[in-house]
């Protein structure tokens, strides 16, 4: 079975790739360069889609900093090293970018005659985005099944979010009895070119306690200073 | 009140932006270089932008020709120049493209604090497209209210389709009323560089057959021969 996998170069969208190889997927990775203020991400997914066999992988291009509006798009913008209070939604947000990537996933998997796209959502350990939560996912499934000609033919597509329900430590359980290496992931808004993380923005703070709290060693390599 | 306005460069389109500028509507025109046969239709629609009085035409860029699957989009698949039968999708449905436009421009109406977005989908003379349907547009709506910061805070987007249950006779009525000059608009799928219409794709035959039953001079040029 043919999937369509949204693969961003970090530790969610490597494992939901994972178990969906692991789950038999025919797997057409897919990542988005959307003016990210860096490639290191994007050289990750391209290691992670090889070395978990994907059938291919694909990097759309697509430049929303002319929108400007968040800090992963907008140089003006600095990516915040503290968390956000409960309930706000952080300045890492950049509007509509899930919409998109799935929008993009959603013609490439009508292209394909793929039967599901395979999205890395997480309502638990996130950052408090619109656009991760059960009921987004829900509403775009049915959009998608009016949109596109598989869903007029009755054979709609699935949208798979795996790990929506899991916690950080549990994701990063699965992927390891998967043999995921998470060496191969980049988390952090602002990595440098070698892919280290900075240690201070909430991906990197996340992930790190996503780490201890799975009780598996860390490979995270960070910046030194 | 601010609006993102999709404008492709087409007559639809055009009427569209020309009837939210009507209607006092700050315009924020967008267009997609998707991948396209030609680019006539991007030079008419920076044409309408700046004569309807547009605030500010992007242009974005995303290749959906790294897919293919259309003809308008794939130069190995022919645009067809005999109507396809009814019920059935004709090869120039570009997959998703219409969902990817409209995720682009809710991604730029969040940064822009647009409440509208204007979408010019015709469900009557259409060509057998999903993703022109009331039905659909509906349902990207509500799938926006929970993408975005701005439905999570009351105030969704308002997807509008001005001219959805509009005959192609009653559009162009509408945009003569309101001083719109057709001749700015391409709508051929196979323009050539001057923007003249081939006049046997179904796009120039529902256009010819429009102006025909509106009683208006048509103003579209054709290729010679």
């Amino acid at each position: 079975m043919r999937a369509v996998v949204l693969l961003s170069g970090g530790l969610d969208s490597a494992t939901v790739l994972a178990m969906a190889r692991a789950g038999g997927r025919d797997c057409y990775a897919l990542s988005l360069r959307y003016g990210q203020r860096h490639d290191a991400e994007l050289h990750a997914a391209a290691r992670i889609a090889a070395t978990l066999g994907a059938t291919r992988h694909e990097i759309i291009e697509i430049d929303l900093s002319r929108f400007g509006g968040s800090a992963l798009t907008d140089a003006s913008i600095a990516v915040p090293e503290t968390p956000s209070a409960p309930g706000v939604i952080p300045l890492t947000y950049v509007p509509a970018r899930n919409t998109i990537m799935l929008s993009i996933a959603l013609g490439w998997a009508e292209v394909l005659d793929a039967e599901e796209i395979h999205f890395g959502a997480n309502a638990i350990d996130y950052s408090g985005y619109p656009d991760c939560r059960p009921e987004y996912v829900a509403a775009f499934q049915q959009m998608a099944a009016l949109a596109t000609r598989a869903g007029v033919e009755g054979r709609p597509v699935r949208v798979c979010t795996p790990i929506i329900g899991m916690t950080k430590a549990e994701i990063i359980r699965e992927g390891v009895r998967l043999g995921l290496d998470y060496a191969l992931c980049v988390s952090c808004y602002q990595a440098d070119d070698q892919g280290r993380g900075c240690g201070r923005c909430d991906a990197c703070r996340i992930r790190r306690q996503g780490f201890a709290a799975a009780g598996v060693a860390d490979p995270t390599r960070y910046q030194p200073g």
